[in-house]
Formats: C-alpha cells, sequence, structure tokens
C-alpha cells in the first residue's frame, strides 16, 4: 500500500474471550466433547424464549412500519418509555431526549471511547471486561488504566487505590462502574457507589455505569443505579436487552444521559455520540419496537423473577462444588453470569499439569502449554484438554491475578454440576501434580 | 470536566440530510403538508413488504437460536451463501472467511474509516453521500477529499481530476466509488471502473465499493460488481439489504474483502475490522439468518424486477416534469432512489424567492434565508416552505454546485407527479424572481 | 492561510519572566528609575569579565579554525575535557561521545522535550523554571506535571508527592532536578537526591538534573550532581558557562549522558538528540574552544570562589533586610542567583495597594491591577510602580503559591541594599494597606 | 522505560551528508589522503580571515556588554540595521520588529518547521538541503513533499510540477525556495521567482527564501531577494552570516517576516516562533554585535567581490575537467559553492567498479558496496576508496536522480585541479568498467 494504512490504538483491538473458542474447537474437531462456559450467551446455554414473547415479536413482523428506519435516536415511544423507567426510581430525571439507542452495548462502547480525546482517559475496574479496556486502551493507544477490585474483599472495588490513581494522573476524565461486573459477578455496594460518585465529583469527573445486568441480581443482595445515587454529576448509564430478555441476538442497548446541562463539555460529548449515531442514520428498529411490548408484559416480572431464581440456585450449585477447595479464593456470584476464581499465591506454576489419557488431546495441551507465560492460561489449556471444559483465563482480563472465569448459564443443573465437579477436580489435580506447591500449603 | 473530552475530528460529524428535518417538523406544526423527498426510507414512502418475507420471519422469530449472539463475523452459513453469489459473477473468489457483517452500511462505513490512519486518506466522489464523506473526514480532521462526478456529462466521474489528485497528494491510500451513486443516481459504465481500477493499481491503493444500490438499476443501463474489474487489486465492497428487501430498519450490511492476501498491510487492516467486530461480539442475527431464505425465494427475483420496473416509471415520471426547464441541469436517473439536480450557472442568487400566502409559513421561511450563503439552501427553504416540499441542498453533499437532491421512492404516482409539479413551479418561479437573472437566460 | 498552521502544543509557549520587561519600560519610558531584578543576566548587573578571560578570547580571536564549524557532537578536546572534570568525581563515567554540546541550555532543553513522544512526560520542581516548564508543556499540548518544593521545609522537594505522582501516573517517563535551583535558590540534599534516583529506579525512569548553577553554591551547604549519586539508571546531566565565567551570550551548554548502554530506548533517545543537532550541522565554535582554557586557567578557581564569596555576601544582605518581615516565608538562599519569597496564608489580597504620588505612574500601576487575578502579580506591578523595583509574580512560575523571585545578581552592595529596603517597605505597606489583613495577622 | 520514548518523526532525522565522513575517516586511518568535498565550511578550505574582521572582533571581547543576554529577538541595532539593508532594495518594507534572529540558520530552520501543524506542509526543492528535508519530515513523519529542479534545464525549477502538487494535495501551506541552491549551485532566475509567487498567491500558501548564499552570486547572473518579488504574499527570508563573512562556527543567522499583517495565522506562526525564541532567552550575542560593523566596513564589499571572483575562477577549473565527459549532464555553478553532477540514464550500475591497489582500501570498499542499493553511492564509495575524493551521493538529498554532491571551496587551485581531475578520471574508468554500458553510449 502507498502508505501506512492502520492507526496506531488499532494494536490494542484483541480478544481472548473469543480466541480461546479456536482452541476448544480443534479439539471438538478431535471429538473432544466441550463443556462451553466460555461466554455470556443464555440462548446457546439452553435458555428458551417463552412464547408470549414470540407472540410480540409476530405482531410486529406484520407491520411494515417494523421494517424501515427509526429515529437515529431511537424509536421515540421507546424512548419516552426507558426514560419514565428510570424517573420512577426517582433519581436524576431524563426525557426521551436523553436516551440513545445502539446496535448492542459493543457498539455504544465503542463510540462511548472513538470520540473521546485521546489525551483523556477512562479509568475502569480490574479484573475489566474486555470490550470497555480494549476499546478504551484502542481510543488512547495506551495500556488500560484500571483499578482494583479485592478478591479478598468480595471483589469490592479498592476505593483507596482508585481516589489514588484519579488524584495523581490528571489524564482520568472518566470512571467506569459495570454493575453488576463482569466478569466476578460482583454486585457494588450502594456505600461504594456513593463514595465513587463523590470522587467523579472532587475531580470533575464523568461517571460511565454499564447496568446491562441490572436485572439480574440475586441471593438477596441490594443495589442502586447510577441515577439514583448520582446527585448533580454528570453521568452515563448503559443499558441493554441482550441480558435479561434474553435477546443478545438483538444488538439492542442504549445510553441514558445523566445531567447533561451540568457541564457544556460534557453536553458537547454526549451531542458527538448522537452526531455519530445520525451519521449511520439509526439503531435496529424491530427490538426497540419490542421492548416496551416485552417489559410491560404482564408476564415480564414474573419471567425476570423465576431467571433470577434459576441463576441463583446455580450459584448455589457452583458454591457447593468450589467453596471448599484450599487453592483459590472463592467469592459467590450475587449479580450477572459469571463468577471470577482466583488462585491463591503461589498454588500454580508452569511445571504443572493434567493427565490426560488420549494421546492426540495430550499432544494438544502440551503444544499450547509450551510458550504460555503466565501459569492461569496453562491450567485453563489442560482444563480444556483434559476436561473438555472451556474457560477464560483472568490473565486476559487486564488482571495480575491467577485465575479463570466461568459463567452461571448452564440451564441443564444436572450438567451444570457435571460441569463444576470437573473443574473442582482439575484444580485439585493441578495445584498437587507438583509436590513443591502442596509443601507450601500444608 | 477536568480535561478537554472531544477528539479533535469529532467536529466533522454533522448530517445536514436530516437538519432539514427539524425545519420541515416546525412547518408541519404550523399546519403545512409536507412533502418528504429528503431520505433514502422506502417503507416511509409507501413501500410494503410481501406476505412471503413475512412468513420467513415468522419462520424464524418461532426458533430460539434467532435469539442468539452470531459468530463475530455473522451467521456462517449466510457468509457462504454471500461468498457463493459473489463467486457466481466469475471476478475475484473468496470464501465465508472474507465475509464480515455488520450492524448496517452506516457501522461498516464507520469502521472503514476509523482505523484507518488518520494521515491516511480515502478519496470519494462529490456531490458525497454524507456518511461517507463525514466519516472519513473525522478519522483525520480535514476536509473530505472528492472527485468531481460531471453533471455535464451524464453525472460520471472526471477521471482526469480523479487522476491527477491521486497522482500529486501522497495522502491517498484509496478510492471510493458508490455504484449507483447516492445522491446523483449515476451507474458507473464498466470502462469506468476499469479506469478506476487502473489508477489504484498504479498509485498502490485498495478500493471501495459501496454496492447498497446494485440490485436496483434499470432502464437498460449496465454496470459490473467491484470483484468483476478489480483483477489482482486489494478492494472492499460494501453490501446491504437495507435499499432491495427492503429492510432498511434490519441494520444489516456487509463487506466482502478481495485479495486480502495480494498486501499484508490490507489484509491487516481487514483483519483490525474483524477485530473490532469481535470486540463488540458480533452484529445483529435475525436479518442475517432471513437473508439466504429471501434471496433463495422464488418469488425474490420477480418481486426486484417489479421494484425495478416501477422507480424506472417514477423515474419517467420525474423527467417528463423537470428535463425541459431552461435553468437546471437535469440527467435522468438509471440506479438507486435518488437524482440531484443542479441549477446552471448564474440562475440562482440570494435575491430570489417564492410567494407565500400564509403569514406564519412566510415569516419562517424569510427568517431562515436570512443568514443562508448558499443560494440553493434559499432555494430549499423556500420550497419546504412554499410548496411542502422537503429536499437536501446540493451544497449539504461536500459539492461546490448549487442544486438538491430529490428521491425515487414515492410509490403513489399521483402524489409523484403533484411532487414533481410543485417542484417544476418553484424553479420557475424562483428563477423567474430576479428580473437580471431573466435577461442573463434570454 | 489554506490550512492551520500551527502545532497545538505551541499555545504552551509564553515566557511570563520577559513579560514583566514590558511594564518596566512602560514606567522607564515615563521617567521612573528600575531596579531590574527579573532576570538571571550577571553582566547586566555589572559583572565585570576579567582580563585573563579576555586575553582568552582575543588569542582564540586571531586563530581563523575559530571561525569553522566544529564537530555536530561539539569541539572534540572540549568533549574530553568534560569528560574528564565528570569522571574525576568518581561517579557515573563517560567518553567525549557521552557529551553532546547545544547552542546554550535553551536550546538543549528545546531539544530534549522536542523528540519525546507527546504521551511520555517528564515531572519537575514547582515553582517551575519557565524555559522547561514552558518547553515541556509544548510537547505534549498538556499543563505541566510538577512536584511540590516546600516553603515550609528550606523549599526542598515533597519526596512523598513526587513519589505518589510517580506512581499512579503511568505517562511519567523522566524526572527533572534543577540543582541549585531557580527559582528557589535551594540545593537539593544529597539524601533527597538518592531518594529520588530510587524513585526512578523502581519505576524506570530516566533523570535530568539541570546542573547550570553547579559552581555556584555557597553558605556551606553541600551537594552532589546527578553522576555521583545515580548508580546504573539513566540520566541525562545539563550544564554550560553561562553563569560561573560568566558568559550568558555565548549561548554554550551541552548535556552529559549517563548509562546509555543501561537502556536501548534511553540510548536512541540520545541518538535522536545527537541526530538532531547533526542535521543543524554544529553549536557555536569559540565558547566551546574558550571553555577548557578557561576553567583550566590558575584564575578560575580563585575567581569563582570570590564570586561565591560576593553572592555569599549579597544573600546575608538580602536576609538581614527581609527575614523578619512577619508576612512572608523566608527562606535564605543558598545557591544560584535566586530567592523566591512567599506571602504567609491569606495576608495578600486583591484590596491592597501601595501609595504612588506621581499621578502617571499610578494611573499604569490602576490600569494594570484591574483585570489582574492573583494577588501577587498585584504586589508584583505596585512595587514596580511605586518603588521601580521589577521582580516576577510566583505564580508564574506554575505554583500555586503566592510571592515573587528575586535575583542576587547586582555587583554595588549599595544599591542591592536599597533595592531589599525598597521591598521590605513594600512588602510591610502593601500587606497592611488592608485592615483586616492585619487584624488575621495579630 | 516505562514508557515510549520517542515522537514518531524523530525517525526522519537522518544526515546523509555527516555519514560519509565516518567512512573517510577509515580510510584516512589506513594511510589514505583524503580530498574533502562534502562539506561547506570554507574555514576548513582554507579560507582565512582577514585581519580588519578579527580587529573588529578583539574591539567586541574588550566590551563587558558583549559577554551578556541580548534582547531575545535578537540586538535591537543589529535588528534595524538589517531592516534598512533589507528596505534598500525597494521591495517589501520592514522594521526591526519583523526580525528574528537565531542560533544559525540550522536552529532557525528547526524552529520553522517545528510548530507547524504536522498536517501541514511545506513543499521544497528536489535535489534537497537535508536540513530542511529531514526537519520537515519529522514535524509531519512523512515523507519529505518536493518540487523538481531539472538537470536538463540548467537545475531549474519545473514549475508545471510545482504548480500540479501544490494544486492537487490540499495539505501543503508553504512553498520552500533555497536562492542559491544548494546542492545544485544554481540561481533562481526572477520570472520563475514571480511565477512561484503567483503560485503561493493563488493557493494562500506562505512562502520561505533560504537566501544563506545571497552574498554568492557569480558569472554574471542575477536573481532578486525575495522582498522584492513577493508582493503583498505572507513570506520569510532566511539569511545568515557563515557563507559571505565567512564565519559558520558563529552559528548567526535570521529571518525577515515579510507581510505579517496581510493574515493572522502567518502573524500568529511569527509570533509562535519568536516565542519560542524567547522562551530560551536568546541567541549569541557576540557574532550579532559584529554582523554590521562587519558589513559596514570599507573592506566588505571589495572582499567579497573577490571572494565571488575566487569561487567563479574555481567553477571554471570545475567546467574544464568536467563539461566534455558524455556520461554526465553537468550544469556549470553560478550561485553558492557546490554543483551537483548527475549520471546519465542507464550508465551507471551496480556491476560497476574502480580499480584500487592497495589491498586494505580495495577489502573496505568492496565491503562497502555490498549491500548498497543505489549505485550513486558505490560510485562515491569506489571515487573515496581509489582516489581519496569525499562527496555526497545524489540519492542523500531526497531525489530520485543519480549522481554526488562536490562543493567549491578549496582555495588551493592547484589541489583543486588535482581533485576534479581524479573525479573526470574516476567517472570515466567507472563508467566504462561494464562493457555493456559502453555499448549502451556508442
Amino acid at each position: 500500500m502507498r502508505q501506512v494504512l492502520l492507526h496506531e490504538g488499532s494494536r490494542q483491538l484483541d480478544y481472548e474471550i473469543r480466541n480461546i473458542v479456536k482452541k476448544a474447537e480443534e479439539l471438538e474437531a478431535l471429538g473432544q466433547k466441550i463443556y462451553w462456559e466460555n461466554i455470556g450467551d443464555p440462548i446457546l446455554k439452553n435458555a428458551t424464549i417463552p412464547d408470549w414473547i414470540k407472540e410480540i415479536l409476530h405482531g410486529l413482523v406484520d407491520d411494515d412500519l417494523t421494517y424501515g428506519y427509526c429515529h437515529s435516536k431511537g424509536v421515540l415511544g421507546t424512548r419516552e418509555y426507558v426514560a419514565k423507567k428510570n424517573n420512577e426510581k426517582a433519581g436524576v430525571q431524563i426525557t426521551a431526549d436523553d436516551v440513545l439507542f445502539f446496535n448492542g452495548l459493543g457498539d455504544a462502547i465503542g463510540k462511548l471511547y472513538q470520540f473521546l480525546n485521546p489525551h483523556s482517559r477512562v479509568i475502569g475496574p480490574s479484573p475489566a471486561y474486555s470490550t470497555h479496556s480494549a476499546l478504551e486502551a484502542a481510543h488512547s493507544n495506551k495500556e488500560p488504566l484500571t483499578y482494583n477490585l479485592d478478591p479478598e474483599n468480595h471483589w469490592y472495588p479498592d476505593l483507596e487505590d482508585l481516589r489514588l490513581k484519579v488524584k495523581y494522573n490528571p489524564s482520568i476524565v472518566g470512571i467506569l462502574i459495570i454493575n453488576p461486573d463482569n466478569p466476578t459477578g460482583m454486585v457494588y455496594p450502594v456505600e461504594v457507589l456513593t463514595e465513587i460518585v463523590e470522587i467523579a465529583r472532587e475531580f470533575n469527573l464523568f461517571l460511565v455505569s454499564d447496568e446491562i445486568y441490572t436485572n439480574i441480581i440475586y441471593n438477596g443482595v441490594e443495589t442502586k443505579s447510577l441515577s439514583q445515587v448520582l446527585g448533580d454529576v454528570p453521568g452515563i448509564a448503559m443499558k441493554g436487552i441482550s441480558k435479561d430478555t434474553p435477546w443478545p441476538g438483538s444488538r439492542c442497548g442504549w445510553m441514558e444521559f445523566y445531567n447533561r446541562d451540568a457541564d457544556p463539555d460534557f453536553n458537547n460529548y454526549c451531542a458527538t455520540m448522537e452526531n455519530a449515531k445520525m451519521v449511520e442514520v439509526c439503531s435496529t428498529t424491530l427490538p426497540q419496537k419490542a421492548l416496551p411490548l416485552i417489559q410491560e408484559h404482564p408476564s415480564f416480572q414474573p419471567y425476570l423473577a423465576q431467571r433470577r431464581q434459576e441463576v441463583s440456585e446455580r450459584s448455589k450449585v457452583i458454591s457447593s462444588r468450589l467453596e471448599d477447595i484450599s487453592y483459590i479464593n472463592f467469592n459467590p456470584t450475587n449479580g450477572a453470569f459469571y463468577n471470577t476464581i482466583v488462585f491463591k499465591d503461589g498454588v500454580i506454576n508452569n511445571n504443572q499439569f493434567l493427565e490426560i489419557d488420549d494421546a492426540k488431546l495430550k499432544a494438544k495441551a502440551e503444544d499450547w502449554v509450551e510458550n504460555v507465560s503466565s501459569p492461569d492460561k496453562r491450567f485453563v489449556y489442560y482444563l480444556l484438554a483434559a476436561k473438555g471444559v472451556c474457560v477464560v483465563p483472568l490473565s486476559s482480563f487486564q488482571s495480575e491475578l491467577l485465575g479463570f472465569r466461568i459463567t452461571l448459564l448452564e440451564e441443564d443443573i444436572e450438567v451444570l454440576d457435571q460441569t463444576f465437579s470437573k473443574i473442582a477436580d482439575a484444580i485439585n489435580e493441578f495445584c498437587t501434580s507438583d509436590k513443591e506447591v502442596e509443601a507450601v500449603m500444608s
């Protein structure tokens, strides 16, 4: 080509969560049955769509207007609906003009960082959800900036760490919250949210709250939406229908802009995202039209309650399999569909392994681990080859901790129990495969 | 805010095509009936979706898998299908791996320029389609680079202009073709395509061909797809289902990468777009699943033929109303849904006006035109206020010509004829409202 | 012009130290005698050049080779000489190849930051010497990053502040030391230098030490050169002949690169500065040829000793005039030619003034202070108009403290005493001109 | 290091003119006598400084004020003097405020491009003088933009090439003239200057004219200064005393700003360069004080006339040795100290060589040429090893032509003739060392 084609920041795009799939597919081709614990798609894990939702869609498919463009900011009635739902929480009040629809939260996250000045940074939690951390990093072509979630304290944010990083790094202009969190399953306590708002206020920052899992909280914990704790600080909530309906294939998410008028720069930032969407004409029409019909349907709340109940039960199955393993730090999940398991200091290393009988599978595993620097990747590859369970290594989530992420999506309780029994066995076998580690623990 | 929030390039996002809507809505609120000739949504102009398409969607709505994520590059079967359709044309051959699905062409166009180096530029046609020109400009924060389409020569590209601009501007790395073209309705002759490919080959550029209207060609003209003329030059075709099905609200478009292996930089560029989509997880599932079912349905080709026939008839109605007006340069439309009318040199100026009886409407118009620098905007605002016809001024399409864009979408022939009768009247009245212009013409 | 001409960072260039001169010149034109306490030129303050130095230059002027270019890195013999002088201190050892001559330290400082990546930052002391802070800011187009010098602790660096700022701001790649410091006259204690080196080592930074005043240390204090405390950390010392010979008009300064081989990135950085100088051909020849002849002359050390003695005496005159004033924080100067006087909290405000009898001078002062936001500028302008003493406000030195910088250059002790008597009077009069402040203090 | 240290553009700094010196020094160490034809330092080539100039400097050395800083823009009297000298030419009129002194033209050229927006470019002549082309390239991190000087037309600029490059490349904001030119020795005819001014006017550009050799024009040719042809177009002339006094080691050059008030952007650009110099305090004092004393001395004009006469005589010696060689394109030099010799198409290649008797020298040459891609470098290395003549290959001057640059500085006519006799022999021997080339020529 005549000149360099790529923007420097494009190097930051790399998505480990999907890369592990390629390895799993190689094993599948060799006959290994795979337990997919790597991606948050409820549909793939046997969630079924209830008939009343399908009925709503049948009705929309018959309407020619469903096929047309919608308003560049989103279907007006739907924006009015989500504004009303937010306003009912009695926090920051908004109108339909403060709502902007996207083609899923991936699209929304992309636009959030794309038009931010390369020198201005948003700090987010670590372990990090890759879509946020990779796109924030791509916008500035620097390593992601993160604050620590603490596995020794329920994965709650280390607020002292956050405050110091904000105070001493003048390039930070915003703080990201993912509540409930992916990949830890942590739900931010209200006091933590309040303190984060105070940090934003003190240093003149805006807040971003990814609330895609806001309807998936269980085990009795409680939190608040950003708009309920924000006061007069500028903020953006990011919401969608992928996870609760669940309809991830719809690519339907939105932003709610809070306190736009509190700051002209923030207002311009919001307006730029509106312009960016206007240039693309609009986001997908059908799911936007379906959204209020689904959420106002009399079956919706009972359906959500039942789904929360099911995830809660799965969380208990998982807890029962993992909570007593001495090699790991285990925090029960209270929100979203994920749990992050951390190995205790010193219990895994690059000498450990799992026994694999099948010669071809064993050869694969040994090939993969040869050049792996991080021992949690080594564990993950052995787990995949030996047990067929596909999880994502924690070192892929912008974390210096060693561990892996699992999901709580498997609808078949028997399969679920079987999967986590395999994981528990693998942890024990792997950790004891090096005698020196065993000595350390005892 | 603590620091500057916005990326410099964000200033380039501005979408005149939608801004005119605000003015039309102001008039509508005053009781004026509006003839919407400003946006390319067939559904809004009374296109109906045939029952056999709705049947296909009913079937998909009943399938739980329709609700899940698809592969990050798009549904495999659909990618195989579109690769096969391309390969049948016997040009550059591709596989499913060379296809990448997006949430509509707006999303695809955004990604095309977002990851391009800010110093590397893609030159496109003028008059320009705003989505391309604004996003290309935003990526480099400079004015769009354009080659001229010539209204005195059927709106064909001025190839000498293109060659010189490419030769002497080393920052140009790619050439954009929109075939059929929006906003001119021009269809690139095969010889023109071939010469553009030669320019790309000589200067080591890649080609981009936006073929969203590829199924909407009529009046007996012929062209070729990029893959049929490209030879071994690296190229990208952009396609979608918005305009032919028509299903603009689906947000379903795709890229086909040609000759990826011909150049490692180009291959990395394509891979970066794949990574960018992977980070967003995937594009919308339902329309991708529907695509091969619709296009392989026995009714699809007759349906397309009938739609082309209808647009062709509308093009003739429009021609009959406009072709004899001496104040304008009129080229009949042969593809897509648009026509761009250019005023001849010197026939419009900032003294001209249309009579408006209604005092409130007249006041609006006079207010709008007060600070308008470009006389084609003046005409467009008067046309809107006096006749209720909403068109887009040509000066909004990165052109130094004066004129306006109309659409060929109105399905009701009587309304169509009425609309263009109003436009014809408005041209004549406006141009004769200044006696000196009349003198020039005679 | 056809396009924007200026680089964004150029906005950061502004040099308050010289701007005050314009105001002083306005008063001079009105007949006011000016006591120039604003700029560090010994010659202007009546320093005389001894005959033995002039003899050396007469000899060089007679040699044709003095008129030619020298080696792009500087005259070889002179580089060997300064390398030897460094090596005698028994710290990091260098050769002539590790020395690079510039046209004065201003040129050297410019090149230091010009080729640094805009995202990579060097943190320096506050109050800041403008040449460093403005050029560092221009390179990244962001506010200067600074660590605090503490007026309540002898102006020593606040090491906790420095450590936290370095730790939590990943864009910091280097630390600047100015030893002795301009504008505070502070000399870094050896333990402080050692701790700063440890911070650099821990966070993988390089160190820059501006040692232009290294020969002007007195009153019995001691410090070390960077090369004596650096160990194996990469570092750059900046030296020159402006201040000790004194020969500021020679524009002759140099860098010494320490531990280039310790890090390939640092080595490339040094090589880039060599390339930048090579592109300009070389630096000025005459002073380089003179440097070893002057510094090895038997009169040089006695001459330096005498000059230090003189500055020390002046520092005592100044102390006697200022040390007992209750409104200010006064730290005696121990190095370089400057002292920075800080007003205590709350003692100055925008209501205070000095009496001025002359109507024209009074009008000037009142005009200047009308739009002044910072009360130290108000004091400085009144001091200039009322007493004719020209000093630089501390708010011009990237400091949030209020105060002003004075110099220790006046050779005529009587004039010196008179000047500081005026300053002392002005402080007392200004602070007591607002009754409320007086109340606070008592 | 903690982060990337270098600015991207720093890769563009590379100075071939000095790199050849390293090779020559290797040969010198082996006992080869070197004829230095590579660098423009008259002093090294035996130019002597007349006593009346030394007398002026002796006088200044005795004055203490010579040792102090001067005004940040330069010594006022000297700026007034050079403004008056410009104004006497009756073109654009300036005052002392329009003059800005630098530490030599290298410093001035550096500042010229450093603060220019990276997207805005200055086009200059090819073959290019490296200081301009490397620093312009570094500011934008792109290849230099050049217009062709035509060796088949007296090295005059190809104005059609310049016009097309300017017209079609909107990033060009300025045109550089080097008059007389280095490395070709061409003097721009007045009509050419006038046409270049017209191009600048048409496209709203500024002009830069490097006139360092303005006093070294001979053989009866005539040209004009930029200020004499500029009219109302914004422009900058760059002048100095390195070449005419000659005093290259003084590092004393200046800019004259013409028509600052014609354009506010241009005015800001000039002001930014003044600020940049102010931040560095000032440029070197002694040569500025000497400048008017030297140039107004009654011996100066006769001295210049004699020097021009001498260079003219040398140009004739060189012409007599080279003008009849059929393998090259030879244009006699009429200005400055250089000539660029171009090999005709096809006469040199990578098979050719010169005979070298000494085994060590031969080994050096064969080692150097092994990886050389450009045959003019091959010739230059053989010339150096076989004949001891050190010249600079033309491919180092941003040119696609093959050839080399020589100088007209050797004061000893016998040595000069000997040197060019060796060069002539080398051309003939090298070109005939490949029989196929000989066949082509006959």
